[in-house]
Parts: structure tokens; C-alpha cells; sequence
């Protein structure tokens, strides 16, 4: 095999089934549509693990320092996310990757980049215990909420106990979250049967996104987020990292993420696990150089591009939560130690 | 003089004018009551203002982190404060004094504690440049702003003007806090005539929260907010800084300081210009003995604490705002720089 038939086999080889299935129908253009699926609202949530859980993610008091909460680096006035390459954390600290969004994350096969939280239940204790991020301990979290009465009798209300943990803190931080998704994007209107509610430009990126093969990875309803995959596999990807290896331990899996939703992809930039590309035109040049094996053209790309504009939904509307006070009892946030 | 006769004389010179209205009407306990004033909703806002305000209030492109919003200090999930001993700023950098509440500080006579910004317009420009806060700079900002086509047509719509300036986003910003009021806290229902509204035991602490001279400063719809006193008339306080004098440059003003408002004080935690007490009963304790020459008994100070409870007034109710997003023509944020 020459150097482009290898690129083009291990292009398939990653493309898998879908693509498979996908390049089947490419005569009956519309057939791609099936691939994808609007984002729904969850269909049974706990209302009051919600509200609790709304409130834990806007408390900083789950940090050591008192000054960052989960919507520090997963600010919901933002896309879900902090638009920065990696997230700040305790004392300054430089995060190693960027900061996923929150929005419709529960929609993913597993939650971080590597995948190592099987969901987000798991993975709100993560940034809590991480001396880079909120640099707090889980026993000092649960103990600050148990001092403050109005946290105490929301707990009991809701998880019928008299002593919080931390199971329960992350599992109202997940039913929050639960609801952070993003329906009613013009795409879904698309799906949904209104054919005009994209522009002609707007299909032509539609098409080549899914003739070209970047439907190979990003699918289903959040256009990403159900399979890890090779960043750089045309083209290796500098500075492409451990990624998925981190967690299986398998060679075969350095330089693998969890290929990121394109839901919102217009609100959250910058894009990669790097966070290196900050333009929604240069992400979608180093994908199809490194990935498919292809350049786009000016024309292609900002086609692409505008497509990609189409997944921005209704980001989530809610009222701003009022924490209630600590008191004399309450651990005292120690920013500076 | 003696000493005792010395430190009488000087609380009566510091308590001035209301202090003295005050003590000639203390055989009729109620007219206390016209020293104060319930918190009222703002007469006239131009909601157009409010909603781009309340954006740029959440919005931390105005520092040059991307990181730091005007609400990472004055949270208003959080009484409009960060609830730490001094802010954290840029490249966490430990701030020198400790960040007053934004809620009903319309009403103060001027702001920051030295009072060197004389309305909320022109405090809103300091945080945004101050090398130790938000560490950016007007111009910037400005740039930021004009390159981000939702913010350039709002600005346009409301100040018919193509170009951004920082007067604009001032001015906006100062909108915004003018609606953050808390109005008919439990003492409010009381001053409108709901003369239930306080139980025995705080209505015994405002009792001595008046006859015990708190009063003098902590007058007005504010409870404070009204005037510069000294920190330490009685006894002198520790580390009690330059104060006033740093803008009048006058000796006499050194460690004056604007006396802060007592509204929501159950949310503002920690207190005092350097957020050195953490509990109300800490606080009441050291003003009792520094300024008034008086050591509260343990149930006077209880008392008094939970008089003080009841200024927590209804918080400002809105939804998180979205943000509209940055393009390739924004200037990238600089938090490591």
C-alpha cells in the first residue's frame, strides 16, 4: 500500500460502522439525517435535586479557596464552559486540558476527556479533590454544607437523611446537570421537518460535513461524545498527549479522547483537548487535514463553518441561585494557604 | 478630663448631628424609628441599560484573564460580596482590602471604603484596570466589546452611538446595581408598620442597637453607607490602614472609613475594611468596645445579632444572563501572561 491508501484505510478503519453505513446512503443525501438526532429535554428529573444541585454548582464553598465553583470553568453564561485553552484552578494553577461544556453532557458515553468518570455523577467529585482545580477534600465539602442549616434541611428533605455525604452532593450536582441541554438549535429544527431553517451555505456545509466524513465521529444527538478516538490520524497532532491511555492503561489508546460534542460549538471555544485552535475555521482545517486526510478549500471550510453555527440551542434559562450564609460553625475558606 | 470622661466626649463628636437627634428623643424609644428608612425599588431605570449591564456585570472579558467577572467579587448568589477576608485577583493575587457589597450601594454617599469613587459609574471603572483585580485595560475592554457584533449592536441600540466607549459600559454597569435593592426585610415590614414583625428578642436588640449609640453611624435606608468615621475612637483598631486619608490627604481622615452598610449583613461575611471578623457576634463585640466604649454582655450581643438578621431583605431575583460570544477578531484572553 502506498502512503495514501493507508491513510485511507486507517481513515475507514476508524470511520467504523457508522461511516460505513453513512458512505452506503451517500446517493440518498437526506438518508445522513437519521445519523444525528435533535437534543430532547430529559424526560424525568428530580425537582428537587435540581434546585439543590443548582445551587452546589454555583457554591465555591466546595473549594478550598471559596472562590471557584463548578461554574467557574463551566460557566452556564458561556456555553457551559470557561473559553479559556485549559482552565485556572486553585492559586492560579494552569489546568492540563480545556475545559469541556456542561451542556448536554449527559448525553456522553462517559465524562472527561479520558473518559475516566463513567458519568456525571462521578465526575462532579472529580474537580472538587483535585489539588490543580478546587483543591478541596470531599469530608471538608460535605462538612462546610453540614454546617449551614438551610443545606442541611434541603439534604433531609430530599435524601431523607440526617448526615449529608458526598454520593449525595455529586448526585444533585448531576440531576442539575441533567438538565443543562440545549434543544431548538436550527439543525433540530432541520431534523425536525422545518427543511428551510437552513440557509443554502448552511446545507452545502451540512453535506460536506457528512460526505467528507466528519460524520464518521461526530454523530448521534450531540454530534460527538459516544466514542473515543484517535486525535491525529492522518497527520499526527502535536502535542496530542496521553489521552484515553491514562485510563486502560493500552498503547493502542495514547493520543484517544472522547471525541467532543458539536452542540454549541459556536459558544465554546477554544476547541481540542488543548484547547490550540481558537477559531471555529481553523479547528475545522487542522480536523480535516489531520483526520480525514483532507483540505478544505476557503469556500468548504466556512461552509462547514456555518453549519457547525446551526447546533448553537437554547442554552439553559434559569434564575441565579441564592446560596444560603455560613455561619460560626462553618470550615472558613483559606484562599491563600 | 479623665479618661473615661475624654472617650465619652469623643464618641459624642463622632456621632455628630444624628447621634444627638437621637439621644434627645431616647425616652420615645419608636422615634428611633424615623433615623431609618425602608429599602425602595429604584424610581426610574432604563431597562435597556439594566440587561446590557447585567451582562457586562457577568461577563469576565473585562479582565484580561477572561476570568474575572465584576460578580467573581460581588457574587450576588452571595449578598453581592466573595465572602473571603480580601478579593482574589489577577493571577490570584491577594487584594488589600476586602470587597464591600454591591446590594443598596446606590445609596452610599460615595464608594469603595475610602470613598475615592464618587457613584457606581465611576467605582465600576476601577476594578477593570487595577493591575491587582481584574488587571485590564479600558481601552481593551472597550476593544473586546466593539469586536463582539451582539454587544456592538446593543451599545448602538441604547447609546446610538457606533463606537463603543468605557463611559458606555460604566454607565450600564452602574444601571444594572442601581436594581440591586433588596427590599422588605422583616425590619422593614416593622418600620411599614408591621409592628410584629420583629420578635422580643429583636426588637430588644435594636432597642440597644439605638440607645447604645450604633445608631449615630449606622443610620439612614442604608443602615450606613452615609458617612466617613474613624476606625478605633475608644480603642485603637489594629492594622486600621490609611482609610479616607489616602484620597483627602488629610491626616485627620487616616483610618476613616465609610461606614458600611448593615443590610444583608448576614450574607456579607467577613467584615470590616479587612474582613479580619467573621461572625456578626465578633463584629458587634470589637465596634461595641473600639468605638462606643462598651463590652455588650453575652445576651446584648445576641441580641443585637439577631436585630441584625433581620436587614437580610429579599435578594435581586433575574436569570443567569447568556453571553454572547467571542469571534476570530476578539482579543484572546491573557491569563497566564
Amino acid at each position: 500500500m502506498n502512503s495514501r491508501k493507508r491513510r485511507l484505510a486507517r481513515v475507514t478503519l476508524v470511520a467504523g460502522a457508522v461511516a460505513a453505513a453513512a458512505l452506503a446512503v451517500v446517493a440518498q443525501e437526506r438518508s445522513f439525517d437519521q445519523l444525528y438526532a435533535p437534543i430532547q429535554p430529559p424526560k424525568s428529573v428530580d425537582l428537587g435535586k435540581v434546585e439543590l444541585g443548582k445551587k452546589l454548582f454555583f457554591d465555591p464553598r466546595l473549594s478550598q479557596s471559596g472562590f471557584i465553583s463548578c461554574n467557574s470553568c463551566h460557566n452556564l453564561s458561556m456555553g457551559g464552559s470557561d473559553n479559556l485553552s485549559t482552565s485556572i484552578g486553585h492559586k492560579w494553577q494552569k489546568g492540563p486540558i480545556n475545559a469541556p461544556t456542561v451542556l448536554n453532557s449527559a448525553l456522553n458515553l462517559a465524562q472527561f476527556w479520558d473518559g475516566r468518570a463513567a458519568d456525571l455523577k462521578e465526575q462532579a467529585g472529580g474537580p472538587i479533590a483535585n489539588p490543580g482545580e478546587m483543591a478541596f477534600q470531599h469530608t471538608l465539602a460535605v462538612d462546610v454544607l453540614q454546617s449551614i442549616p438551610a443545606y442541611a434541611r434541603e439534604f433531609k428533605l430530599i435524601y431523607g437523611k440526617d448526615k449529608i455525604d458526598i454520593d449525595m452532593v455529586t448526585d444533585a450536582i448531576a440531576e442539575f446537570e441533567k438538565t443543562l441541554v440545549t434543544p431548538n438549535s436550527r439543525f433540530d429544527q432541520y431534523l425536525l421537518g422545518k427543511k428551510d431553517a437552513l440557509t443554502k451555505d448552511e446545507l452545502a456545509g451540512y453535506k460536506l460535513f457528512n460526505e467528507s466524513g466528519c460524520v464518521a465521529c461526530h454523530n448521534g444527538p450531540n454530534l460527538g461524545g459516544n466514542s473515543f478516538q484517535k486525535m491525529g490520524i492522518v497527520e499526527p497532532y502535536k502535542g496530542a498527549g496521553d489521552g484515553r491511555a491514562a485510563v486502560t492503561g493500552k498503547d493502542a489508546d495514547r493520543f484517544s479522547y472522547k471525541v467532543p460534542t458539536l452542540r454549541n460549538v459556536e459558544l465554546t471555544y477554544p476547541y481540542f483537548h488543548d484547547g490550540a485552535a481558537w477559531t471555529l475555521a481553523e479547528a475545522v482545517d487542522i480536523m480535516g487535514r489531520l483526520q480525514l486526510g483532507r483540505k478544505f478549500t476557503e469556500q468548504e471550510n466556512a461552509q462547514i463553518v456555518a453549519f457547525l453555527k446551526t447546533l448553537t440551542g437554547e442554552q439553559p434559562v434559569f434564575r441565579l441561585p441564592i446560596l444560603p450564609p455560613s455561619n460560626e460553625k462553618t470550615l472558613r475558606p483559606r484562599p491563600f494557604d
